[in-house]
């Protein structure tokens, strides 16, 4: 009997991480390249094919049985296309046939990032042992992934559990995505950040304005930048509470930079879960910060395959493998 | 080999209505008393339980398997218990236990009117041959239930798809629930009424200052009555658009009291869901009227226990009772 290994695939506006991660989440056999975001398409995937060129000269990759690749969003899980936002070379991208072709046939899986990572906390995480999950990211953007009925629910194309844009201030300020007073316009890093420095906070000696700063300055008991973070926490709290009310679940994960305040963010935080979170099914939600860290993304990846419900080690064709 | 049914119980703050309902929908043998909803717990049971005596006095009544109840909500499916806000009465009321008790110990599948109107709509209605559907009832309040991947998802509790007490504006006016700025608490009809007045509309001679009353002005092109049903109809797109945006519906079905405007209310809101429903995998998201009527409720009650799953007038131990 051999070991199974899932090729895992994670495409950010910065970077593709490839890896191999076997059947207990662990990962093996990395490889990276920097996203050329601003290139024509075939150069995206030219970085790829070298993630996987890495890969695949591995003694290992003899054991790969599926690749599972987490993308920024928007994702096609339908189509097998790829359109993220920060990468305009790649509009409806066929990634999922280029991956099929470039691994000699493998079986790829196609999830948004935010699905990657809800299935990285529900196999390894935070989440673990929960059958109705909300898991978050909150940095530069806001997104998420649910596990429903205790299994990862992507939707038909892989996007389910955008809850960075769902409107909780239908008047509100306008977002890019073209909607109105969505949660990311109101609680992303930059927007925190923006709302402290509107509100007459002022950067420290060495200018860092990012949301961190502001965090550090709220937890110096800054009253603009505590405000800040209220204003971000109450946004999280209305998108954490609807999708609780609409699918039931009881716990929600939280993971990214602006999650790293701390209490800053998940005081106020179940503080407004309290105000929002009204009926009584679902008076009991908890918030947790994410385990998974960097590798949350491949080792989510590999797990949206199935590779975690198929157990550790194990592989789907070993009984017919051994005895055939 | 003898008919299968389900006994269905539709439990509301006015009525309490029961009926078998067979495998292909048809309801038969029905019983209804009024909620004696100011009344004690046991004079309530004592309603459900004439209901049961009617319908357990008929021939047919030898070939009921199963029960479903839709209650006005909130329900606890894990509990077994029901807790509707117009009856006070009952409060963590054991409602599956004690139906189980008079039935002779049927089982007992129980889920809020939403769930119960989804479960309708999905089977008979609208949502018909849709695998993602959101279904919604727009009148004294606004309820609603998900059909998630083929399959009613009522959540663990039975309350799931509770659209009506999401917030979109998060400093918005307090709803009853608790919560603010509510779905319920602009775009249900007496809100609708309400924001109408607040605005200047003044009811016809007859002194109706109902929502249907606005609806038949806004029909006529009173500019005021037309703006309340805009309101109405942008809260519930923000809703709807939140909705897919988290769980991936292609399809929103609409009925209830509010919903007979017809375009005054459906016009506007599929304007409404392009300004709210603006990412890729939400754009071509539909909205139709329900087709299930005033039996939604005890249709879908009975579909919640799997009857429609399990075909047209087949049984689940048919084949085990004509071996037997």
């Amino acid at each position: 009997m051999h070991t199974d290994y899932v090729a895992a695939l994670d495409i950010g506006g910065t970077k593709i991480a490839g890896a191999l991660v076997d059947g207990t989440g662990g990962v093996l056999v990395r490889a990276q390249r920097p996203t050329p975001a601003k290139e024509s398409g075939e150069r995206i995937m030219g970085a790829v094919e070298e993630v996987f060129g890495e890969l695949m000269a591995d003694p290992l990759w003899v054991g790969a049985s599926a690749v599972g690749i987490g993308s920024a969003g928007p994702v096609d899980a339908t189509a097998g296309t790829v359109s993220p936002v920060n990468v305009p070379g790649w509009r409806g991208f066929p990634l999922v046939e280029r991956v099929r072709a470039v691994t000699g046939g493998l079986p790829v899986t196609l999830v948004g990032d935010g699905v990657a990572i809800a299935a990285a906390e529900h196999w390894q995480g935070a989440a673990r042992g929960h059958d109705n999950a909300l898991c978050m990211v909150v940095s530069t953007g806001v997104g998420g992934g649910l596990v429903l009925g205790g299994a990862l629910h992507p939707g038909p194309t892989g996007n389910a559990g955008h809850i960075g844009h769902i409107s909780v201030d239908l008047d509100g300020d306008l977002c890019p995505c073209g909607s109105r007073g969505c949660v990311e316009r109101i609680a992303s890093g930059p927007n925190i950040a923006r709302w402290a420095m509107g509100a007459g906070w002022q950067p420290g000696p060495d200018g860092d304005a990012t949301a961190a700063a502001v965090a550090a300055s709220a937890a110096a008991g800054h009253p603009i930048a505590t405000a800040a973070f209220e204003r971000a926490a109450q946004a999280l709290a209305a998108g954490i509470a609807a999708t609780a009310t609409l699918v039931e679940v009881d716990l929600v994960v939280i993971g990214g930079g602006v999650s790293k305040a701390g209490e800053v963010l998940f005081g106020p935080l179940r503080r407004s879960l309290r105000d929002y979170a009204t009926l009584s099914f679902v008076q009991g939600l908890k918030v947790a910060p994410a385990m998974t860290g960097t590798d949350g993304g491949l080792v989510g990846a590999a797990a949206a395959t199935g590779l975690g419900a198929r157990g550790l080690g194990a592989r789907d064709g070993d009984a017919a493998v051994v005895g055939g």
